[in-house]
């Protein structure tokens, strides 16, 4: 019985909990009574006989042999296989030890078991935690299995822990770290998408720095023993404020929680057999608090539910100078009023600061809108001047000839002939009959100059007085490393080169942000020197917060934060948002090859902002820890039209 | 006028030396200077005068101006451009510079100086040395040329410095570890081949072990400044023992001598105007002493001359199983007299022990040749009975009918038809009519187990006796990690994955070679255990030299060592090869992305030998310093057919 279905949280993986049990034979009365009786949605059970080894059958293999199998297909369904359990591969084995037996034995069992619950259609089998350090054959092994796989998918089991040694300590805290043991499984495997994290929650926590890398891991299972709960005054399993956080943190990520071990809270007794002696789950108060947990989680916002299916869904950017956009896409950005509220607010003080009250009545301000779409900025713009009681021209400059047509509809509907000229033209190409004092554009990417904004004002800039204003005046952007592991794998599912050197828009969820956000580029308006141009460099260096471990940098989130006139700002930098603003979703730059960072070597990074006679493209690299190959060299991969 | 002609080195690269020049507008007179009076083979000149600035230049750019170059195509036709010019790119340019004007008049004369030497058809530009730690941005900018030449090389200058720093400082040494400079701009430039590197020799020289590393590097050219050079007992330059071995080693490796700098040795008069008073090239008695060491290298061998055009030559393995050989093939390894003289003293040790001297009469011993081919083996065989005085029926097994017909001819020929009994047969499936007491095959690979000897000779020891012999009776594999950029280019070049999985046959010449070989896989026959098999998992850890500095592995080199019989053995390990045996080059198993090691963290690598029904592969990963992929997941790329 799912744990909660309200709040836009009715489709998330993560309201399904599970609990792990024994070995039985008998899997009919294992589920209904962990199921029917416990409440829980799933088993994690032994799929064989913990006491089944290969190299002890006789007869010189299994030939002959039947497997001891927990339960056949014929005493229960696939369907009700799939649905309510999850397959717990023999957690004997180990093939990595040094005992050729025993590698042997193991590396039969783990590829029988896996072959048996492919032929049950389970959906995940949970994998043993590697015994020692070293799981280099563990993961050859599990690599070859993943070849063969189709829909099965495989939960490598990981301690959470990682100590607390300090910074100077790299080197036994690194073995310390069961991230480092995930992180070396997984590359081994070359990051294959059917490989997934089940985190054992322990009773003690590392960092929070070190807990927030694995929200960019692929974490399907987080397995909370009994252990770990505290005793609330009742009497009853609670976590601590860390674990709940912990949680909330894992839920919002789509894992599930496994409840696991043995009960260890003594309950009042009237509460463990509440119903005429029908036994009730010895785990069911676990199960409850957990339900809990899950209900108690905010309920999204209209907008998040909106967005919910572009979570970690990567986009192209937009080619707003080569292509036109559609009316749909118009009417999207037009519906978010926050922007505009802040254009007005923008130009209410440019008018103001133009005009003195005293000569509100005489002076007409000349304001030229470019990139004017179906609009917006045309009424806020008016809405500015009727706010200030100042008068106003406004030009409406617009290159995509359908949306001429919805500005010329507009005019005529709100009566604003008077004092709104359309002009059907690319604002680069435009002769302009006067000049003016307020040159008011939105042109921005996610990445703030990534739609050349810049290349758009420095054409548009010829009509505007030498002390005329530019709304935007200025707008930066920003980058931070973060662990990516989904994009990573969606990239990667192209299969070729051009899809890594490529930014996409996308709305991060699944995402670690590794170190605050640094600024990238800047460009500010107007700029009236010869000597300008838009070309750009910029080496960045980040450092991981010094408890946090080591983690994998698979490429770089960007936003930007513009300054639209004085303290009047807009952005999507995570720390200086501007709020419940959806226009733009974040960019993301991805890596060819994931690099790996430790808080004692900074990551260095270096972004270039190239310019050609029919084009403008970035290219990026790193060179520290270990360089990179610069990326999107000319812009062969990815680049913007002029 | 190359420096030598004889040989073997007269296809050599190295026997051309160079000057280097200051700028000069007289490119004629300067040809006429350090060529036809100096005895030099090309200059090493500058193309544009160094006090050019774009920055400087009126009129907003050079679009009136003319490029201030050393000489035009007019003075002086594109071929003796291309053969006696290496254009110097200005030695002022830093791109790396916090100073923006600097940066952008780096990267404009940059681009103008190679696109003038593209102009004149120059085969190569040495580019400045870095100026500060920091390259990425002149890596990007040659990154953007370099993917618009076709003929025209890039050599980056490098001082070879390496502060000898101890183990414990790694910081700062690898600060003042020039190769560490190279490896960041050319992993930048993602090992473009059509950028290498110029060494600059100083007077004092590096630890061995870190020379050792560039002799797997792109190394070009070496420039030798006047200052490194000794003073002989006549006043003479010279080098000394050190600088004579690098040397040596570079002209090896295809590299070429550039002087440079001006005359310090004070030579007595005469030899100065040695012609009624033409006056002598400054230099000459340096390019003397270069080519009086060139003259000096040693011959190279005939079979080294033969072998040529097969270095750092790529070969797919053969396989002898599926495929079979040509007659060419059988006479090539039948030319190697030195493998049949082992196998000779083999036999004739088996003999001896198996048959004493009282009883040589009575006794004949039965000895199968399994995989006889053309017969070297049945005569080997023959040979040893002969010099022995044992009597011998032999078994020639041979599946290839194509060379049974040749054996047929040759016992014919011989007149053998008494003792040699032909078998057209794969040994896996013959019904032998009676037990061998020796069983003869030379089924090995360069990796040993490589070509499926295991497998073949578990078919064929059916019929051995139980106390029979096998010769060979062991045999084991060895690998070393290596820097291999000319291998690593040739396999990247392919564009795909599969060529990056699979091992090749390959002679090595332009590798380093970072550590002792170490063995992997053994194999022991006869093996009648029933637990036998043929699966391996080898895990091996490599130390760099405490003083070798950082180097970056592109794979690891291959060989095998063979025990035919007692302490009669055979191989190509380094160490302990068979001394003028040529049948086997060794293997080389590439690394899909090149892993850079330091002598403070091992290299932990991971070989798997794996058996199928239909084929036998192999699996390879690095797990330390950083792990790799598992290389050959499921033998997809490279398998050797059963």
């Amino acid at each position: 019985m799912p744990l909660g279905e309200r709040g836009g949280w009715e489709r998330s993986e993560s309201r399904y909990c599970g609990v792990e049990t024994d070995f039985s034979d008998d899997v009919p009365s294992l589920l209904s009574f962990h199921i029917s009786t416990g409440g829980f949605d799933y088993v994690l059970a032994p799929l064989m006989n913990p006491s089944y080894r290969p190299s002890l059958v006789e007869g010189n293999g299994s030939d002959t042999q039947v497997l001891p199998v927990s339960g056949s297909d014929l005493v229960l369904a696939p369907s009700q296989w799939s649905s309510h359990v999850v397959g717990k591969i023999s957690s004997w084995i180990d093939l990595d030890s040094e005992d050729e037996v025993l590698r042997k034995d193991s590396e039969t069992t783990l590829k029988q078991e896996i072959s048996w619950a492919t032929h049950l259609s389970l959906q995940a089998c949970l994998l043993p935690t590697p015994k020692g350090t070293s799981c280099a054959n563990y993961a050859r092994c599990v690599n070859q299995i993943l070849q063969g796989l189709t829909s099965l998918q495989l939960w490598l089991r990981v301690p959470l822990v990682k100590s607390d040694g300090g910074s100077a300590d790299a080197t036994s805290e690194g073995q310390n770290d069961s991230w480092e043991l995930w992180n070396s499984f997984r590359l081994l495997c070359e990051h294959d998408s059917k490989l997934s994290v089940a985190l054992d929650v322990m009773s003690t926590l590392p960092s929070e720095a070190s807990l927030g890398r694995w929200m960019g891991e692929s974490v399907r299972a987080a397995i909370i023993s009994t252990d770990s709960f505290l005793t609330n005054a009742r009497g009853y399993p609670c976590l601590s404020k860390r674990h709940q956080k912990l949680v909330a943190g894992f839920f919002d990520h789509a894992a599930q929680v496994v409840v696991s071990g043995n009960p260890v809270h003594n309950l009042p007794k009237a509460s463990n057999s509440n119903t005429e002696g029908t036994q009730r789950h010895p785990l069911r108060s676990y199960l409850d608090y957990v339900a809990y947990l899950f209900q108690k989680m905010e309920s999204l916002p209209e907008q998040e539910r909106i967005e919910l299916g572009y979570r970690d869904f990567l986009q192209a950017p937009l080619q707003p100078l080569m292509d036109n956009l559609e009316a749909q896409t118009y009417e999207t950005f037009e519906r978010d009023s926050v922007k505009y509220i802040q254009y007005q607010r923008a130009v209410a003080k440019a008018l103001v600061d133009r005009v003195p009250d005293e000569k509100a009545s005489e002076i007409t301000t000349v304001l030229m809108v470019v990139g004017a779409g179906r609009g917006p900025l045309v009424r806020a713009s008016l809405q500015a001047a009727e706010e200030t009681d100042r008068k106003l021209k406004v030009y409406a400059v617009e290159k995509n000839p359908n949306a001429v047509v919805t500005l010329h509809n507009l005019v005529k509907l709100e009566g604003w002939e008077g004092i709104v000229t359309i002009i059907s033209c690319d604002m680069r190409f435009w002769t302009a009959p006067e000049q003016a004092d307020i040159l008011v554009s939105e042109l921005l990417g996610s990445f703030g100059d990534n739609e050349l904004s810049p290349e758009c004002l420095d054409g548009a800039q010829r009509f505007l007085k030498p002390d005329g204003i530019s709304i935007p005046s200025s707008y930066t952007s920003f980058i931070q490393p973060v662990t990516a592991v989904k994009l990573y794998n969606d990239v990667k599912a192209h299969k070729d080169l051009a899809h890594f050197e490529t930014a996409y828009v996308v709305k991060l969820h699944s995402v670690a942000k590794l170190a605050p956000s640094q600024s990238v580029f800047t460009f500010t308006h107007p700029n009236f020197s010869t000597k300008a141009n838009n070309q750009r460099y910029k080496k960045l260096r980040f450092n991981l917060p010094s408890d946090a471990g080591s983690a994998l940098v698979h490429g770089f989130a960007g936003y930007f934060d513009s300054v639209l006139y004085k303290d009047v700002h807009l952005g999507i930098e995570p720390t200086t948002a501007t709020p419940n603003m959806f226009s733009w979703f974040p960019i993301f730059f991805p890596l060819r090859k994931p690099v790996e960072v430790h808080p004692d070597s900074p990551l260095e990074v270096h972004f270039w902002r190239c310019c050609g006679s029919s084009k403008v493209w970035y290219e990026w690299a790193v060179s520290s820890p270990t360089p990179s190959p610069i990326h999107n060299t000319n812009g062969r991969s990815y680049w913007v039209g002029l």
